[in-house]
């Protein structure tokens, strides 16, 4: 007999998930309590918080719980990354049907665990309720380690433009997956079909969680992670810091280049071949969002970090701040919006 | 025309609702980047979540975004003040229909703003989504000055029970409206007749937030917000400490006498008189939740803070932890729970 929720009290639940969840050197009270304490040693903390909802972020026929788990934290901690934290704590808001099996919420809590362990996060608290469909939402905490937040506010003309993370496998995995090109099974953990990497970066996004610090070490002038695209979100740094970001076309190639394989399974490889192909691929590395790479930028004589790719540079607002490729306005539209999808 | 969620894109009703936001002094960065920056002056925070779904903690018909985002901010602040701290900083996650009123997002805001300025806390973050019913997800911080956390298992053998806040006022407006013996209106802001502080007690709950830092400072030994019925949450203090927390019938009554005028509203007064208004009185005090006082154990020679109204003692578990009244098994069922309604 399948084991669901509504089979449980809620004790009998947390029994079941508690154990699983992530722990964290920085929890000094942790679950079972009205609320948590958490360390922040220089004073301050960074706070995000960010919301999954069935059939608008994710789709039960293609995501696991601990998909969910995964992409839930992973979104979140990218937030604190992008600041140029670490992450220490998260908060966690589950609600659910009762018809819901317990598997896929230990699950959760197994996939919440696997993506926070590695940069030390626990989760300290969280709230279960009813609900008539399945919501997960995390507030996510991070320690600045006594160095400034890098805001979106900060780049200054002549700054580089760099790039940590993958850009466009979401999109092109979510795209083989509505197509019928790919399963969930091609991204399934362990898998290593040539699809894997996509339908994979679509479930289970990767954020260069460590590259946020390293980044502020450096002394990163800008920084956000890309959640709705390329375009989109150096738009936000531009906007918001009052300059141009100009991307280098032959820099985003690599990231085209390793798109050409999903693009390919479209079928644009059959008919009309690469120039389909190529177009399709530009469009998911300036357009696809859901990546969480850290963009940033950095003065013109620094070392970049670890992991970071130069995409391009910073440049006057002439006449106005935006986007430009290879000094051009861009072709491709930007990113999306929640509530017009 | 009524403008609706879908008829704005995500920057148009941000622009609209972060005005409407409290602001406050702890903010180092506020909303508008990936993350915000708080600071937490004894080098710890308090963190706590919770969630709110539409049909299971309210309902269109009887509540406003107003209300909603007054007992989504006053049930999280309730948390914080219930580990000895005062709130400094939420985060809100909302996610929506698109064919929800932009004026009940705003109310919602509104809701927050009225909720959270009389103790200083702020939102300084947030996440909109689409959503085929409406959720709001706040996390909630704070701040304990220095002093240890108040948790539920410091209660000691001799300890006197404690509670500030009003009692069974929620579940007595939740049954009112369910009756048709009231209606939202009753519990309006500014309503004044008879049954509003019942209706406004469930729509609008009103937590002794000043008393928590209060009666930390005083010496607290255990602390919680009751939330799930007074019987379910001294039941927590006694398993979490490992003592019987004993409630006193006659401590209670002037909660009772409160209440009755709800009782007699729903019929009792008029048939078989008094014994059935006491008897359901005396089970919202003992079993009704929402309201969100606090339940506090302080050292036998401590003079209570102000707000605080002696309930009982704690006394060794003989054999077990647990509750009683008058030194009896209580024989009203405790609160309830979420996935069984």
């Amino acid at each position: 007999m399948t084991l669901r929720v509504r089979d449980l009290d809620e004790s009998g639940l947390l029994a079941r998930i508690v154990p699983l969840l992530p722990t964290g050197a920085a929890t000094l009270v942790g679950p079972g309590d009205d609320a948590a304490v958490v360390a922040a040693p220089d004073g301050r903390y960074v706070v995000s918080t960010d919301v999954l909802v069935e059939d608008f972020h994710f789709r039960h026929r293609w995501s696991t719980g601990y998909d969910v788990g995964v992409r839930a934290a992973a979104q979140n901690l990218a937030d604190v990354a992008a600041m140029g934290g670490r992450p220490t704590a998260l908060v966690v808001g589950l609600a659910m049907p009762g018809d819901l099996e317990v598997a896929w919420v230990e699950g959760l809590a197994r996939g919440l665990a696997d993506a926070c362990s590695p940069v030390g996060a626990a989760v300290v608290g969280g709230d279960l309720s009813g609900g008539s469909v399945v919501m997960v939402s995390v507030a996510v905490h991070g320690d600045l380690g006594g160095r400034p937040p890098v805001l979106r506010s900060g780049a200054r003309p002549g700054d580089v433009v760099a790039h940590a993370g993958v850009r466009g496998r979401s999109a092109a995995g979510l795209a083989l997956l509505e197509a019928g090109a790919a399963s969930p099974g091609d991204g399934a953990p362990g898998a290593a079909g040539p699809l894997a990497p996509f339908v994979t970066g679509f479930l289970r996004p990767a954020p260069p969680l460590d590259q946020g610090p390293a980044a502020n070490a450096a002394g990163a002038t800008a920084m956000l992670d890309v959640s709705d695209g390329l375009l989109r979100d150096a738009g936000r740094i531009a906007a918001a810091s009052g300059v141009v970001v100009d991307l280098e076309r032959g820099a985003l190639q690599p990231y085209v280049a390793e798109l050409l394989p999903a693009a390919a399974a479209l079928g644009d490889a059959a008919d009309r071949a690469s120039d389909r192909a190529l177009a399709r691929a530009l469009t998911w590395v300036l357009a696809g969002g859901e990546d969480h790479g850290l963009l940033a930028t950095f003065p013109p004589d620094v070392t970049l970090p670890d992991g970071f790719t130069r995409l391009g540079a910073v440049r006057p607002a002439d006449p106005a701040a935006g986007v430009t490729l290879d000094g051009m306005p861009p072709q491709t539209s930007p990113g999306w919006d929640h509530f017009h999808q």
